[in-house]
């Protein structure tokens, strides 16, 4: 059994390289590249179990992760986040050594960009498909233009294509929701890149969110996916449909630190310090910040009915749970917990316990 | 001016020497112990400032908090959190070394301590005032008197008193609402500390929450307090009266990477990834996740009419900003906020950068 005596992030190995495989197979047949977004899980080891998979490509959203990635000798890197000019010198070092692909949405960077390189980097136009986020309009002709006229005429920036996240897919409430979210992102994509095509056949159409990745078999004009999420999937995933309880591969496991019978309510040490902030809806419309599952020797198993944590402060978790489970726990005993959020609960716990008792170890 | 590339977690040194005078004094005049919760900061250095105060005693929220503070001399540690009996061997540890202070709840966990300890402890029975979280209620006689039994008979554990946390004062509305949690708080622990005031002469009654800490001024029959926000103070603080903005010691600065003129919506390099996903309501009822101060040499000013953080995705937040403060900003500028919860976004950050330029590390 694993030893676990403090808020701990588990990760059933199985699962995951499940999840990938899934989503390799899916690209292959749909002919698009697959550049997973690492930033979920920020590790050189996982990063590795893709390389299995014949995966050489990779989507970062910071220079630092870019950094970090590169030094395990990952040679062609995405930053999918508008570049930040302040890290210029950041950029330079990863342009000497490796194809960096960074996506920027205004001339005054690009600008910049041209006057600043010290090496050739590849450039996608960051374009916003419909979650109003960032990224430019397809109806802003004239600042696409204007980007497009300076990395025409300079050595030290390539076109390399249009980049775009649906990141509204996480909102979405039904399949049909997420179906158009999808259908909108490739009509989007298909235009911008026929306008374009003439002076750069070549041009490459990225898209990328777990949801749509995850659920739509329609790929047609797109040129690369790059989800994330999919690797650990979580409660968020579960509920949009995008992934069943049992594809979710990671866990908090927390203590039992206090029990209060008057209302079948456990205390565990585990808080948003552990699991960050977020939470779903119940259908009962209340809110939720995780789900407890049935942990076992080499696994865990999702039990037929729902108990959850209830609220979160810092380092106190409240979980709801039926009165023949209350009994049977004390303190002491480990609650495992599906989280909310994969991504956000992974960049605090930094590290995580595999079900064989490996740890490892992240950005 | 500071070198800042990626988002930053600024402190002003000066603002936070003044908080903590005012609640010295506070503690001063009203006559009760201060112990400081250390959990806001997690620094060595930081915890340092209270020495020159006169400190010597601190709460922490966990014993990894406990042992890194103890490596710092610190004799005298209060963990505010349940006891966590899979933790043993670290208990033990700590008992050795310093005046260890835990917090029991169950007749369960006072056994198993009585049976496992290798030194001497002190106890707290945690009281629940009126949070509703976790503790006893005063009214659960039966559960308090089998704790107290199995601590009158022990060699290893000492009755230092009941430990309580009115975290309910952090949802209060108005100085009305924290005035009457304050005097439940108060009228809870002066009862329960009279009926075993005969046996148990010298037992302490703690209380700790920054908003009753900073606004209240009656202390009667309380000993301690271990408010622990007040050193930074957040918006949260600020919401509930418990502070001014100007009183607000830590601010993110975060690059701006793209502006929207459509909607004077600026982009800035900083989401749920550094700020954690804790949000407020403004008067108009919308959601916010921080407030955009002016950044200047030595300090930030407030500016008279308030721009907000209006959304945050992992790495992304979307700044709401007015027409005049649009026009002046571009990518590469610094936006500096002041946060909802210092505490989880200290979490995440993992280090300070002051005023001054001096990076202050923490657990």
């Amino acid at each position: 059994m694993l030893n676990i005596q403090t808020p701990t992030l588990l990760l059933d190995k199985q699962k995951m390289l499940q999840n990938i495989e899934l989503i390799v197979n899916k690209a292959n047949v749909h002919n698009v590249i697959l550049r997973p977004h690492v930033k979920t899980h920020q590790s050189h080891k996982i990063a590795n179990y893709f390389r299995k998979f014949g995966i050489d490509k990779i989507t970062v959203s910071s220079l630092d992760q870019a950094i970090y990635f590169s030094k395990d000798d990952w040679k062609d890197i995405t930053v999918a986040f508008p570049v930040n000019i302040l890290e210029i010198d950041k950029i330079n070092f990863l342009a000497s050594k490796i194809k960096l692909n960074l996506i920027i949405e205004s001339q005054y960077v690009a600008t910049f960009l041209e006057q600043k390189l010290e090496a050739l980097v590849s450039i996608y136009i960051k374009i916003d498909v419909g979650y109003n986020r960032t990224g430019l309009k397809i109806d802003e002709t004239n600042k696409i233009n204007k980007i497009v006229e300076i990395i025409r005429y300079s050595k030290k920036l390539k076109f390399e294509g249009f980049l775009s996240h649906s990141g509204h897919s996480y909102n979405a409430k039904s399949i049909e929701e997420i179906s158009n979210v999808h259908k909108e992102s490739l009509t989007v994509q298909k235009r911008i890149k026929e306008i374009y095509a003439k002076g750069f056949p070549n041009l490459i159409n990225s898209i990328g969110d777990t949801p749509t990745c995850s659920l739509m078999n329609d790929f047609r004009n797109i040129d690369e996916i790059r989800p994330g999420t999919f690797l650990f999937y979580d409660l968020v995933q579960w509920k949009i449909g995008a992934c069943t309880l049992y594809q979710i591969a990671i866990a908090m496991a927390c203590p039992v630190v206090a029990k209060h019978a008057s209302r079948n309510e456990i205390i565990i040490y585990g808080g948003s310090a552990h699991f960050s902030k977020d939470f779903s809806i119940l259908p009962s419309n209340e809110k939720y910040f995780g789900y407890v599952v049935e942990l076992k020797e080499t696994n865990w198993e999702i039990p037929e009915q729902m108990d959850y944590v209830k609220s979160l402060s810092q380092e106190h978790g409240i979980v709801k749970v039926k009165q023949e489970r209350f009994q049977k726990i004390r303190e002491g005993d480990i609650l495992t917990i599906l989280p909310i959020h994969s991504c956000l609960t992974g960049n605090i716990m930094k590290k995580y316990l595999t079900m064989e008792g490996e740890i490892i170890h992240r950005l």
